[in-house]
């Protein structure tokens, strides 16, 4: 027998972490539960085609595909074998493979909004919170199983839907303790103008995929890049001062309009942007003329939150505005808009910030030794009073040395022991010892419930 | 574009089931809490070899498994025909796939406590919910993901653990309003007594898949079944005089005691049951001679738990004694006790008995009607201040007709609209209206958080 491991890029979460994910999923889930928003689940299997296509060729690779069952059936052999050849080519066959895991929760919230529209209320605002899959290369910070954690409003071309959800974040990061959050906000409309200053709505795909890097890279490695692809010294000179446009939200709008002047699409993005930061006076925005996002997705307002700046981390949520939500699935004009928080980014921002609070571990709060038959059975009636009011408690399974149930609270964090000998059963009372300070005191019985509720 | 669909045997659940779900859930969830049980959560993914073997033969084949990635690359083409050559003869084979979805949650904790042995606390008492898949086919209550709900205690022979796991039941059960459910008892050494008092261990399988069905099929069904097998009068006898013994708990077990006279293994099942009974005396139990639950497994104590008598539906819950829980991951000495709940059942059976307490579907408490910009401006000022004070709200998106915002409320539930036009902005006041009652009022706009708190 070998000795089991998990599989690659997947993780088990004890105790301490699950109520530290806890912690920041329930804060995230209030929020969004404080602004209207509904839950939604939708199951981790889905039908094959309805992922293949939607996440372009790189995605599709990284779907996981589930083996069809009973492929050894003999009437499937011929079927499977031509399915396989096709696996072999690089392409997934309905004959191997008909069902997938979920890679995001997107596609599957816009599929079930097109198999329910007819029924659903809109706008409709959900928020769903589930795993995902992908078949990426596991590295630091990146799995192949990992929770996900979006809001999303569909059937509504309002600014007011980004309005709530730059307040979602504000509201959401303030009460996991990171007031040094920032929102980054851009306009897919004012890189389209770019693009236009520049020549064409064609270069737009190259700017962005320039300007993307310059967090990492530089302002003057972008301006490279788009050299080495053929732009003139004149766009250079109008994305380069484009890329200075810096400084508060008012001095950035101010400037990028005089920028811009005369061209539509820009202008209409900018007071797009312009509606927000008006709306928005208690939300730490900056408007990041350079935020691009998988631009090929969105259509309007772009959101990017950061950590707060003493922590080296990337973005800690994204989202933005997608003007199709369902036609790929022959459901047509259902704009969407949508944020998403990057659970695992911030627990480890939590982390390093110290910000987890106390208390929400969940521990017993007292064990019951186990001194014997009888006297467990005594401890146990007590006990059940203790849990009838909500106290969480233990007793001891076994008769075991004192030292051995010592040790057992102390592993466990639990930070009462009661001792209920023969003596105390006979005197209807109890020791109660807390294990920290090492302090004891006999009590009557019928005061523990007081006394654990007041320590 | 053809209307997608979801998988066979999955769900979409939308807000009002997983509130109802949440309610099943969370009170589970703090039952365990309440009894000292730790949460653990396990990928959804394990590796193939973890899984295949350990459910039987029909099992295995109800594994959803996993299609390896990057099957296309020239160099696992050689290798990847081979495994589909053996997967075609009913193997899975690694060179096709490597992990799979798990079939249900003891296998992957007996995984999880084999590789962590060394840093865990014994007795290692931990629930788990979470999802778990299998390739059945589907039918009306039975689906292909669904949710498990565990608790089990490692590494303890002791038989307080039992105690517990009946009162945890017990607990539940009351906090769901579920007053009449009713705990079945039995016992592995109990069977396997009636097995040797027929002649032998070797008996053991026969007699109890037998008798498993005499819920459907009654006792005479029963002793045809055995008859045919070749067992013979006075073993039938036997049989009959035991599937008899009925009554209250005190009344089997005396009745048993005399009948198993002399059989040790038997005593010592009875010996135990005589424990529990005395030990649960606030909990509904009834001893069931007839019990036996996936007897291969559990090796001691067999629960079943049975929903209130008024609902025709199977078991809501069950679990047992197995005394082996890691010596398949190569680590032994590890016994193991455990209960699950039945998520689904539960759920039909709070539904038929109108069971959901009122108030667990969270909706807003207040919609906000969208007057134009500056009156939506003013609004949503207004709004955050309820929020601040944890007060669910809206705003409609858009300055719809009044009509229009009105029927959003209604179909969302939302007891109360604010009104707040030109002359309420001026005035600082908002006029609220009840919608189930059709009553308003006018009320300063500093009233609001107050008003909305206490009606």
């Amino acid at each position: 027998m070998t000795k089991p491991t998990l599989p690659q890029g997947t993780r088990d979460f004890s105790a301490n972490t699950i109520y530290k994910r806890n912690f920041i999923l329930n804060t995230i889930k209030e929020t969004f539960i404080l602004y209207g928003f509904e839950p939604l689940e939708t199951p981790a299997l889905e039908n094959l085609e309805t992922l293949m296509g939607k996440y372009g060729d790189e995605g599709d690779k990284l779907i996981f595909k589930i083996l069809n069952n009973g492929l050894n059936d003999a009437k499937h052999t011929e079927k499977a074998q031509k399915g396989f050849d096709e696996l072999m080519k690089g392409k997934a066959s309905v004959a191997l493979t008909e069902r997938a895991l979920k890679y995001d929760l997107t596609i599957p919230f816009a599929r079930f909004v097109a198999m329910n529209h007819g029924q659903l209320t809109f706008p409709y605002k959900r928020f769903q919170i589930q795993q995902v899959w992908r078949a990426d290369r596991p590295q630091r910070g990146r799995y192949r199983e990992f929770t996900q954690c979006d809001a999303d409003i569909a059937g509504s071309r309002s600014l007011w839907n980004e309005v709530e959800f730059a307040n979602i974040y504000h509201t959401a990061f303030t009460n996991m303790g990171l007031n040094g959050y920032q929102l980054k906000l851009n306009n897919r409309k004012v890189l389209a103008g770019l693009a236009e200053k520049c020549g064409g709505e064609n270069l737009l795909t190259q700017i962005t995929v320039a300007i993307d890097k310059i967090d990492k890279v530089g302002i003057d490695k972008v301006l490279d890049e788009l050299k080495e692809k053929g732009f003139k010294d004149d766009q250079l000179d109008s994305i380069k001062t484009y890329l200075n446009i810096k400084g508060n939200s008012a001095d950035v709008l101010e400037n990028a309009l005089v920028f811009f002047k005369g061209i539509a699409i820009a202008e209409e993005g900018l007071q797009e942007l312009t509606f927000l930061t008006t709306k928005c006076t208690n939300v730490n925005i900056c408007i990041d003329l350079s935020l691009a996002r998988g631009l090929n997705y969105y259509t309007g307002t772009i959101f990017e939150a950061a950590a707060p700046s003493e922590v080296k981390i990337g973005s800690i949520g994204g989202g933005g505005r997608y003007d199709d939500l369902t036609g790929l699935f022959g459901v047509a004009g259902i704009p969407g808009v949508g944020i998403s928080f990057g659970v695992d980014r911030i627990y480890d921002v939590l982390e390093e910030l110290n910000l987890f609070p106390d208390g929400i571990v969940a521990t017993s709060k007292a064990l019951f030794f186990n001194m014997g038959n009888a006297e467990a059975e005594h401890a146990f009636e007590i006990m059940q009073t203790l849990r009838q009011q909500q106290i969480a408690c233990e007793l001891y399974h076994e008769a075991s040395k004192m030292d051995k149930q010592f040790k057992y609270a102390q592993k466990k964090g639990i930070p009462f022991a009661i001792i209920i000998g023969s003596k105390e059963v006979a005197d209807k009372s109890c020791v109660v010892k807390h294990l920290m300070s090492g302090t004891q005191e006999t009590i009557n019985e019928t005061e523990l419930t007081n006394y654990l509720q007041t320590h």
